[in-house]
């Protein structure tokens, strides 16, 4: 057995429902109180409670608008409809907290790399060090007609533009401010020393800058990176980038091929295989003994909305899963060209065959989500966590919420201790920046990418 | 002498020397700890106290190199440089305060409006309506080059892309969700009426968007609106859309002129005269007694940092004032083009002329700002404000902090009695959001522009 610390995050988004569709409808349920600056502040305070490094929160730009050829579905079953803004509440939880980190979901495609930059390093300084950037592309369609075009642009080609993006965000956070800048002297009143303050050029193709950051050095400089892709190019994105990667599935061997695969691609480019962590999403259902715990998930499922989780997971795949009959084959096929989902389904060379009817009882199952919760005593729950650990080759988790905040209360009262008396799950907080703590140095490490923008470091440009 | 109800903002950035340039170096002045959350948190509570309407977060995208050619002096004094992002400031005042409001400065050029709504929408809502927008089309040259530009487009150019622009924003406040669209109905599973939500569609000649607004309506929908611009084009802009102008400078009877002619604008709109609140900027260094406020000011002036205010006033009017003799004669004339001085300076045909030695004398008093601060007793300084209220008809003020927090916490403890001894100011705060304070109602009044998006009021969309 492993005696690897597991690593936990929370799994949030700044809506109703996030993951498991209809959990908002049952009677303990807080998330349609999401609009409330104590939601959020008690959610924190629970988790760093139960020592979670992170609150990972998601983000999409646009609406599930496939099923049904609306946003109908969606909007009854309030799936990610409406769906308010992420970063602004990562201060509001920082304030409550001392060691909780927060990973923020910003889609770069809509962003412009001299201001993002601004706001991730004033994040990092109010919050001492405590946030993480998951980079996005973006996906929906719907989105795209927010923001006045038809289409978004070919995949493969939003990732030679995320990496232009990359390299002016490094430049700004790395290179343009030395860590000796910043003199704060009232006797000479000299705030910051000129000479260590330099502009930082930059003509890539899709983005040019000439100018000197506007923040000085926050405490991480670069946030941490998280990172979700999982086709092809977004793997090699991730390896080149990520820090922290995202798996999701109910497959802990699919997943493990994943992680497995960005660690020896990070490893090809000069980077080690303990600097990526891997995070697999995960739900539970847990109580003090099995019976409870089955009892309990018994009782979620009779909220769980379907229609909301088949809304959601056409919009994923873009396929309108209402025009199905309920025991009509469907197949799918592995497709690199989807950023979030493992999957497409066309009903050509399938490569496993699906019906509507078997996808409505996996979700009802799976409490409005396609997968399914690890349901158990204390006991059994940890002995899941440690088979994926070792089968996914994964760090630790991203607890998706189910009824909330009761499935995160129970994961702390009663999964926590139960890895703590195993010695899988540490007993306090590190100190320092959440890379600190991850990774044992606050700043990127010079094998990074990133830290190839450093004054001196001789730029690697021609990689 | 009136007796009309003096409103009251702070105005206030995040950085270290917003306009009172050098008083950071005070051994009392905390503003070098801008990067901390007590910092801000510590400030609205002491707002809050004084029952101040509002905090006014300036913003302004570039630095300060015109002075010197360069960066440098800006850096040296820490002249609104370095500068973190404003908007996440909010959340973590609003978080300990119950009714202090939060005017906070984006710049639309560089934001997408479906985006730009939402966030703004997600703070009214953590807010519970307390948050306005100040909305700015900006005038730094050093900005466009960090945004991959060489310059700014032209100044009324941009107030035509901001008037596209906050038609987008209105219909996605106002326009996309009913009322009572949202059901949060946890028995029968509905969390939003389909039939209540629309999608937006606007094909305007610098914005498109086809979507549903991501955010339910929020307490007042549209934020209240700010504005600041005192040119001919930024006159209509504001008598067109703000509910809140800002102006400055030290010649009230020369504000009135300004404020008067942006109510005979809005009001040859259709708006009302009192449809428009005018706050002019002002910085007070006051004491028991008069002897005592300006020992206090002298105190001050000793840490008073003119290079930090001539590279502030540099950039502000794009002229290098290093280049001029100490009494070289400069001429001001009156300019249209810029959005923030109210002149520009040249030397062909002066209205006014000036000296560098001058302005240093009046930086030196100004405690680094060209603008005097008001000095006396808390009934001279009471005497002082109910004379601008009425030469420059505005309805209120825009504190500047000089020495802070201590600037602020004086006039709490000193000048707000004295205000409400004489009837002039509130003693207690009325409930509801920002606009229903100001304004008796928590949405925009029929009669705005912005209301006119609403369904079924028939978009005037021919003006």
């Amino acid at each position: 057995m492993t005696k690897k610390q597991i690593r936990m995050n929370a799994f949030d988004m700044n809506c109703v429902g996030h993951i498991s569709h209809g959990m908002w409808t049952h009677p303990r349920d807080r998330s349609a109180h999401y609009t409330d600056i104590a939601y959020w502040q008690n959610l924190a305070v629970t988790l760093e409670k139960g020592l979670f490094d992170g609150l990972f929160i998601a983000d999409i730009i646009g609406l599930y608008d496939v099923y049904k050829g609306g946003p109908e579905t969606a909007l009854l079953a309030g799936a990610q409809t409406p769906l308010n803004d992420p970063i602004v509440l990562a201060p509001i939880m920082a304030a409550v907290t001392k060691h909780l980190a927060f990973g923020i979901t910003v889609n770069l495609t809509y962003e412009q790399p001299y201001l993002l930059a601004r706001r991730f390093s004033t994040l990092d300084h109010l919050t001492r060090g405590r946030i993480g950037w998951n980079i996005v592309t973006g996906y929906l369609d719907s989105a795209a007609r927010g923001l006045g075009g038809d289409k978004l642009p070919n995949h493969d080609a939003r990732y030679d533009v995320a990496d232009d993006f990359m390299e002016v965000v490094y430049k700004l956070w790395e290179g343009s401010w030395d860590d000796d800048a910043v003199l704060r002297d009232r006797e000479r009143g000299v705030f910051a020393d000129p000479a260590k303050v330099r502009r930082v050029t930059h003509r890539g193709p899709h983005y040019a800058v000439d100018a000197i950051h506007l923040s000085e050095p926050s405490p991480q400089r670069t946030p941490l990176l998280y990172q979700a892709g999982s086709s092809d190019r977004g793997r090699r994105f991730a390896a080149d980038h990520a820090e922290c990667i995202f798996v999701n599935g109910w497959n802990p061997k699919a997943m493990g091929v994943i992680v497995r695969d960005v660690r020896r691609r990070a490893m090809e480019s000069g980077r080690r295989h303990d600097d990526i962590k891997a995070f697999a999403g995960i739900s539970v259902v847990t109580a003090p003994t099995e019976a409870e715990a089955r009892d309990k998930h018994a009782e979620y499922r009779r909220h769980a909305s379907v229609e909301g989780a088949l809304a959601h997971f056409s919009a994923s795949i873009g396929l309108d899963l209402s025009r199905y009959g309920l025991d009509e084959p469907i197949g799918f096929v592995k497709n690199d060209a989807n950023n979030s989902a493992l999957e497409a389904i066309t009903k050509r060379s399938p490569d496993k065959v699906w019906t509507v009817r078997g996808l409505r009882e996996q979700m009802a199952a799976g409490l409005g989500s396609r997968h399914p919760p690890i349901v158990g005593s204390p006991s059994q729950v940890a002995d899941q966590l440690v088979d994926w650990i070792e089968e996914a080759d994964v760090d630790g988790f991203n607890l998706i919420r189910t009824v909330t905040p009761e499935s995160v209360e129970d994961f702390v009262a009663l999964v926590v201790p139960e890895l703590q008396n195993r010695g899988l799950y540490k007993t306090a907080y590190e100190d320092g920046p959440i890379r600190q703590k991850l990774f044992g140095t606050p700043r990127l490490p010079a094998r990074h990418r990133g830290a190839s923008f450093r004054p001196g470091a001789g730029h690697r440009a021609a990689e």
